[in-house]
């Protein structure tokens, strides 16, 4: 009779082992002194920060979607893992939280040491620019999910808030101002709807798609697209103080994300126009019904915050952001864009 | 010019949405009084329970491995779910946690509202069977990276510890005892060998395995295959002031998952004999290295204890656990499988 191994069969336990060492250093590169690194064995263990009154936990989870697969068939994992740790702890600084832990689920066809350690390497890079810990996480090889070459990363995320501060979204009020901070592109949302025009317009992605703005000289389609998410966590953290309520931009656009901070009894009035619509998003919305393109894409805007008109000049003063829009009263709770 | 909307690309916002709804009075139904479920907005929200001296936090995240794809082949979804959250909050107790709440991401080809709530209901009820709360989770429909009909689950959970417990696990000494809590089955690991068995051995899974033993008589192989991983929270409540280590038996088996909770200068000496294996693995075993089996499956055993010799008895006596080896001292740190 034929006696079976693991590796028989796609799961390699001693590759995985070799790849765990090797990841060891850049996991420990992230590592605050909040991280109990030596006391646990089965879990990512960590201590609150002191001085919090009264602390309320935040988690969050997100994947990067069909952005993925751009990355994947264009062999661009360099960035991902930024992407993935932005998604989480942009939705965490909404809720008050600063994100001081993360851990990933990676999961894939089969190993490849290499290409593992460049993806992983984005996380790293993403939790330091969000200034959290990488604590845990689980590789894992499922050949009869994914396909040769494949895999899929989930990001987990815990922050803590003041919860004072979680209840300053109760105060926005009429004449409040919305504020937007830049996005970086597309950053991880509309990628099934992008990959689409792509195949069916056969748009060739080294093609210069911006040559006269200089910041982004040069810069191929396929560059823009992959460029990482940006990490707002530094913004939180410079302005918080200040913010009534913080909406991270991502599937549902500014209409849907917008209103799940007004209270009862407030709209949020947008004026479209002024909204500053990246080069590499401009590209793509002679193929989109311009109503789907708000609803899918941040249309350049992947944080908004709400302030007290008093507040509006020291902010714009000291960061990227502009106003695009105020808060009225209003008997139903909606955002319009006008 | 053509325009596209995202539900051209596979891709339902709408849907999505309406899935949400019919999801929210499950994830309700798992709430504890340390939910802050009005507060949140783009994280789920919760405070510590009182009453630790030096809270620790533990976070774990993990997968179901290639069981998903039998449970997928066989339209065996119900339980997929507790397997999810038992792979977390066991890692948890391990570290003396307590799990309080848990994530899930969810990616698939696209949305089945009806088969995704079955999958979610599962959660829930894992959740309930540990006692945490479902504060969050991402669905994504992913065309690009899952075929029709596939899918994959990733679970997180975060639980407290009590930091002097967590020092407990340096206490294990000669003479202590090795206690085993009994598996399901094969829980959530193997199933990538198992399936490979199963597919050049071209099994029957309709065949009924084990007509002898009452408790599971004319019970498939299936259902011996996708029997829900055993959740050990209740275990880990009732002893876990007489338990100085824990270990959960998952990937790597008994000798990879003892070891790490080990001290300087000891061993663990196990009696391969002593091991009660279920009928599902012994089922397995002659296709399987034997070597390969221990590393592979965990034999029967789901959770390893360590305890001093005195506190046997009271366990024994009020749990299915029995004893399987003791600990020795010993220069080199190592489990030996006699």
């Amino acid at each position: 009779m034929q006696n079976f191994t693991y590796k028989d069969f796609g799961v390699d336990i001693d590759s995985g082992n070799a790849f765990v060492e090797r990841l060891k250093p850049l996991v420990a590169s992230t590592f605050s002194p909040l991280v109990l690194g030596g006391l646990g064995g089965f879990s990512g263990c960590f201590e609150l920060p002191k001085g919090y009154q009264n602390p309320v936990l935040c988690a969050a989870t997100d994947g990067v979607g069909s952005k993925l697969t751009l990355a994947i068939t264009h062999n661009r994992l360099e960035n991902i893992g930024i992407d993935l740790v932005a998604m989480c702890v942009n939705d965490l600084i909404c809720d008050f939280a600063t994100p001081l832990v993360f851990l990933d689920y990676y999961a894939m066809n089969a190993l490849d040491i290499e290409k593992s350690l460049v993806i992983l390497q984005g996380i790293t890079q993403g939790c330091k620019l969000a200034g959290c810990a990488l604590i845990g996480g689980e590789s894992a090889e499922m050949p009869s999910v994914y396909g040769k070459g494949d895999f899929d990363l989930a990001g987990f995320s815990i922050g803590v808030a003041e919860k004072a501060d979680m209840l300053k979204r109760e105060s926005v009020k009429d004449g409040d101002i919305i504020l937007a901070f830049q996005s970086s592109g597309f950053h991880s949302n509309g990628y099934s709807l992008i990959r689409g025009i792509i195949e069916s317009k056969k748009l060739d992605l080294s093609q210069v798609f911006d040559s006269k703005d200089s910041k982004n000289a040069n810069m191929t389609l396929l560059d823009g697209l992959m460029k990482p998410t940006r990490i707002y966590t530094n913004i939180f953290a410079k302005f918080k103080d200040k913010f009534k309520a913080l909406a991270h931009i991502t599937g549902g656009g500014l209409r849907e994300n917008l209103v799940r901070v007004l209270p009862q009894n407030t709209q949020a009035v947008i004026e479209s126009k002024a909204i500053k619509v990246p080069k590499i998003i401009e590209f793509f919305l002679p193929f989109v019904d311009s109503k789907e393109a708000f609803r899918v894409f941040n249309m350049g805007v992947g944080l908004c915050v709400i302030v007290d008109k008093s507040e509006v000049d020291s902010i714009v003063k000291n960061s990227d952001a502009y106003a695009i829009g105020r808060i009225e009263s209003s008997q139903t709770k909606q955002v319009i864009l006008r």
